[in-house]
């Protein structure tokens, strides 16, 4: 690390290149022109002198894009509550991927609304970033119209509602990741399962809650309405909703929380009420961010794959930029159930 | 929202300002020439129609900056671990604080040891950002004397080790928290108080423990070398630690952990032992981050102002640009302890 950066300050990149360019010339013992003419990709050159050279620029860090002084291009994203737990793991893994191909990332947050000040779109417009990516957040059809005739490509991890017909959009399988944890319960015995909800309008809260009633008509189980409760992504509504769930008279004995800050909720109303996870109530996240596997117990969660998810979008951003009539795509990554500890088998036969 | 995201499409900003200048001109009843004139601050033009020129280009969202073509001035953040929910909430608070004063904020993850990749200098300078905000990282000397050289200030907010007297930080208060922290445990009546550190290295996590033992020793009780433990902000040390005090034979009645993180992992290992928080063992946390209050029990912890040291990082950096020989500072905000459900008096006396 420190020899590279050593390296980096050695060669005065974006200072002075042509003093730079002198000392390769140098070493490599040709020409100044030489050099030049295997910088810009020129003919002229032997292959033997071209890859000699080639070597010393890469040696000293010389990499095309500092040499010719081009700022590293930028990609925008926006997203709502970036303090929030998946958007932080999301951010860092976008920043990750951004940082991989020498970009810069422009980071800002949504209002309450989920869409952006008013003078974003100018922002954005003014920074001629490579695209935009847009985080549990929206725009209206005006600015999104307004960005794609400047050619900017948008695409959206996560959609709010139903995204409109020309938004590229990534996602998880949300329905397989409903599907999959509740089969899970289903197979352990469970016949009282529950399920909190992930935000209204939310593409990914519908087909997480499909994909639990499919599994649950597929085994026969009438959803009876009081299993299905509301909530947002939020430890304190999988505390309330929790709580409520496990105060019924005929308590379930399994809870699927839409996210795993809702699953620690239930953990917790659990707890509050002398039960235990899993002994009294089976519980089950979805996300598994960093706090699932250390909660305690560790939870069975659907894994959502997050830097997967990151790449693609900046992969798509990337496909659209180069070609910009190429069709709007809904993309969703597959997930995996992680069974850990926080489901057993129910304590007495349903 | 929807109306001033309306009012901004309307008068097409960064698009085509003659248009609107017309339309601006039409409806004042003015010539083009006096808008304009009203724009650039220029004489010529009597108080009453400047006025209402005035008062038409704010209703039209026609601010100087738009009108100007000017982009949004940058802050660069440079952050190691921007999952961390420390460092999540944290860029959050920038962002905030940077939006709120119209300029963007790119964020910059920093490589395991703390320090930026080698091409992040020649970026930042490429993009001639405001200033730079190291948010648990560091730079070398060489690349801060680099940046420095191109005007660009840098603060730091929770520096590493000492920082170099060049370098302006800030911090909250991390003695005072340590104190306050080990005071309200000594008023409760416990003796036998433990703590679980921050990272090595980190001046935070220094003047914590500093904080602790100070109290400890105005109440004149020795501090056993058993009852000081290493960790990093993390759970899983906070897991390890917390159980290695508590299977201590005369264990401690309270643990005192460097974090939120660190001090929910000691409640998940009292749990695994049978043991109640704060029946058995009071703990208390650092950060106040928002998964304190939600903790079950809820948290006694530490509150750090992350609002306000985001906007003094912000109010430093201008402050240094506006005179860019203005000397380094060490500035520390107050901290103050959020009592909680965590701590109680200790079952027996000691």
């Amino acid at each position: 690390m420190v020899t590279d950066e050593l390296a980096a300050e050695e060669t005065p990149r974006g200072a002075a290149p042509r003093a730079t360019l002198a000392e390769i010339a140098a070493l490599a013992r040709v020409s100044i022109a030489t050099v030049s003419k295997v910088l810009n990709g020129r003919d002229g050159v032997s292959e033997e002198t071209r890859s000699r050279v080639d070597a010393l620029l890469g040696e000293n860090n010389y990499s095309r894009r500092t040499r010719t002084h081009l700022p590293a291009p930028l990609i925008e994203v926006l997203c709502f509550d970036i303090a929030h737990a998946f958007s932080a793991s999301m951010i860092a893994a976008i920043e990750r991927a951004v940082r991989a191909q020498g970009m810069g990332l422009v980071v800002t947050g949504a209002d309450a609304d989920h869409r952006p000040a008013a003078s974003w779109a100018d922002d954005v417009i003014h920074r001629q970033p490579r695209g935009v990516i847009l985080l549990m957040s929206e725009l209206s059809a005006r600015v999104a119209t307004r960005l794609r005739s400047r050619e900017l490509p948008i695409v959206t991890i996560n959609p709010f509602g139903a995204p409109p017909k020309e938004t590229t959009t990534i996602g998880s399988a949300d329905w397989d990741g409903g599907y999959a944890a509740t089969r899970h319960l289903l197979e352990l015995g469970h016949r009282r399962i529950a399920i909190i909800k992930g935000p209204e309008g939310m593409r990914a809260s519908a087909q997480r809650l499909a994909g639990y009633r499919t599994a649950m008509e597929t085994a026969g189980i009438r959803v009876r309405p009081e299993w299905i409760k509301p909530g947002r992504f939020i430890h304190s509504d999988g505390y309330e909703q929790g709580r409520a769930l496990l105060e019924l008279p005929d308590r379930p004995t399994a809870i699927f929380g839409s996210s795993d800050l809702q699953a620690l909720g239930v953990y917790d109303a659990a707890r509050a009420m002398g039960l235990d996870v899993p002994g009294d109530v089976s519980v089950v996240g979805y996300g598994d961010l960093s706090n699932a596997e250390s909660a305690s117990p560790p939870m069975t969660t659907v894994h959502v794959p997050i830097d997967a998810m990151a790449e693609q979008a900046l992969s798509l951003v990337t496909a659209q930029r180069e070609q910009l009539d190429l069709p709007a795509r809904r993309v969703d990554l597959p997930v995996s159930l992680k069974v850990r500890a926080s489901t057993a088998p129910p304590a007495a036969a349903p």
